[in-house]
């Protein structure tokens, strides 16, 4: 499948205005635009919680506008398609999360949104905002080898840290506590991305990169960067079977662990494919003698039109399982 | 963009079976699959309650499996990929649905899915089960005109009245007084689509249609139906500009109405493109004096891979206002 090219938008210069108006005008109940162009919760936290802060590239979505609202973000600053905001940006919305009990800035690893959140710290210690940290987040496997976990990509295997954290946060926590909490989230996470097809920038009109119809990528990150190769495409259990041990290997996930599945539609995998693989994965965990304590099957974070998904795997405790099972409430995140 | 004729199966006649078993044990908590095969809540009604029954093609999902749940359908029949389930296998859904106070069938019309549910209405009858009924339901305004809307299609607007109707269905009434919502929500309900690409059956690997990569359709139906004919693809604005005045004209909707809004994703549009279009929906409704309530922007019934969205309108008072906010769990629609 080749590149969906003509896309529904007005000027490519105002794709990141209009989606973000619209979004509010759709869901203003549960996020409004600021005159500056944050999306934050319509009905703030109360003062004395640590606030919790996301910038992003877009072209993602639902992630991660729709991840604002209580349990989750309060405020996401969203770039332009497949890039970073600013450092001054950022410091935006980090004031306007400011609750008066700490700010912490989430980072999904990408070169981009770790030296632009780094460069709004140290805006914030110019301008005197003493409370405030960023978490530095990653679960791309195929990104870089088991022992330098810190160089890999951050992929939908976040969404775990943002649910939980969101959760957390709406406790009586501080912000060493709730670092702590995304840390401790992070490091129980593992995934691997497939790709069948690319996706064209709304922005240029540019195919992003040419897959040949009968050929996969494992690996591949959130922007087409590259993965472990390309191979012939299989089915959905050899795929699995493929996918799944070197996610166990990594972490390693074992038998008696409870875990968290997600399985992330990157666009236009169906979910009738995505609930035939899930199968599988059911099967082999099982196997292995892992037991799944809830999953999540749809789009989080998607590449556009790019047909693939990513298979993100969690390890819970009592502490985590009650953290996801806390009520949630953005747009695209209800948790009852 | 052409259709993507790999997808991540197994063998393509188990396809229903393999998709069902992981939809169920992904969410086994909300739904369960029967001996059977059909997918009806964990947590059964009390008895009392009026229950609700869908029969429907598979290959739209998250149509209809994931919104079976509490304030939704007690049971789905799952047909093979656009095919309607038989009437011997509604029949089975009808019994498993019973809960002693009547069981309504909703048909979304297409001559398959009303001729199998219209047969297993005689099985009924010929059982004796007798208070069962079925309720006809159609949004399509493309493909029939004004005046015979009776002759309609089934489409994505048909979510109000499943929503509605499963929140009413909760409460203490009766069968008719179910059928007569139902009716009530259907005839406040308009609908048009359009498309901007193709899919392939996953069971044949066959492309649906061709669509030149510079043309769009307004007008086609859950299937590939033919619509109003092809024309240039347009920008978002334009393509509102063209599908939201016919859709206002049809029921009327007036300046004063208050409505529901459902833009629904076809496969692989981006939700970037609809909250786009949205933007302009919520635009032109507030110049001719329509307010809006609440929407939903996503996919909601999907035709595989294909690029294109439905946009729905249903005109609402106090009742289905009630009714659309009171609370729901399926796996694909939460309602806090």
């Amino acid at each position: 499948m080749s590149a969906r090219v003509h896309k529904l938008i007005n000027q490519p210069e105002n794709i990141l205005s209009d989606m973000l108006d619209g979004f509010c005008a759709a869901y203003g109940d549960i996020a409004r635009l600021t005159d500056e162009g944050l999306v934050i919760r319509t009905t703030p936290k109360d003062p004395g919680k640590v606030a919790l802060v996301i910038g992003c590239g877009s072209g993602h979505e639902p992630a991660m506008i729709g991840w604002v609202g209580p349990g989750l973000f309060d405020v996401n600053i969203a770039g332009e398609i497949f890039t970073a905001p600013g450092p001054e940006r950022i410091l935006q919305g980090i004031k306007a999360a400011d609750r008066g009990a700490g700010v912490l800035v989430c980072v999904s690893h990408h070169a981009g949104d770790l030296l632009n959140a780094e460069m709004a710290l140290e805006l914030c210690e110019l301008e005197g905002l003493s409370n405030v940290d960023m978490v530095l987040l990653y679960d791309d496997i195929s990104s870089a080898p088991k022992g330098r976990e810190p160089e890999r990509r951050g992929t939908a295997g976040l969404f775990f840290v943002w649910k939980m954290l969101g959760a957390f946060c709406e406790g009586d926590n501080d912000l060493a506590a709730a670092k702590a909490l995304a840390e401790k989230v992070r490091d129980s996470t593992r995934s691997l991305a497939m790709s069948l097809s690319s996706c064209a920038s709304p922005v240029t009109g540019q195919v992003m990169f040419e897959m040949p119809e009968d050929e996969m990528e494992i690996g591949m990150g959130l922007h087409g960067e590259m993965g472990m190769g390309r191979q012939k495409a299989l089915g959905a259990r050899e795929t699995i079977d493929l996918m799944l041990p070197p996610i166990l290997e990594d972490l390693p996930f074992q038998a008696g662990d409870e875990v968290l599945v997600l399985l992330n539609n990157s666009g236009s995998m169906t979910l009738m494919e995505l609930f035939i693989l899930y199968k599988r994965v059911a099967e082999k965990l099982a196997d292995a003698g892992i037991s799944v304590y809830k999953s999540w099957i749809g789009p989080y974070a998607t590449t556009q039109e790019m047909a693939g998904f990513a298979l993100s795997l969690c390890r819970v405790d009592d502490q985590l399982k009650a953290l996801w099972d806390a009520p949630a409430n953005g747009a695209y995140m209800k948790q009852l």
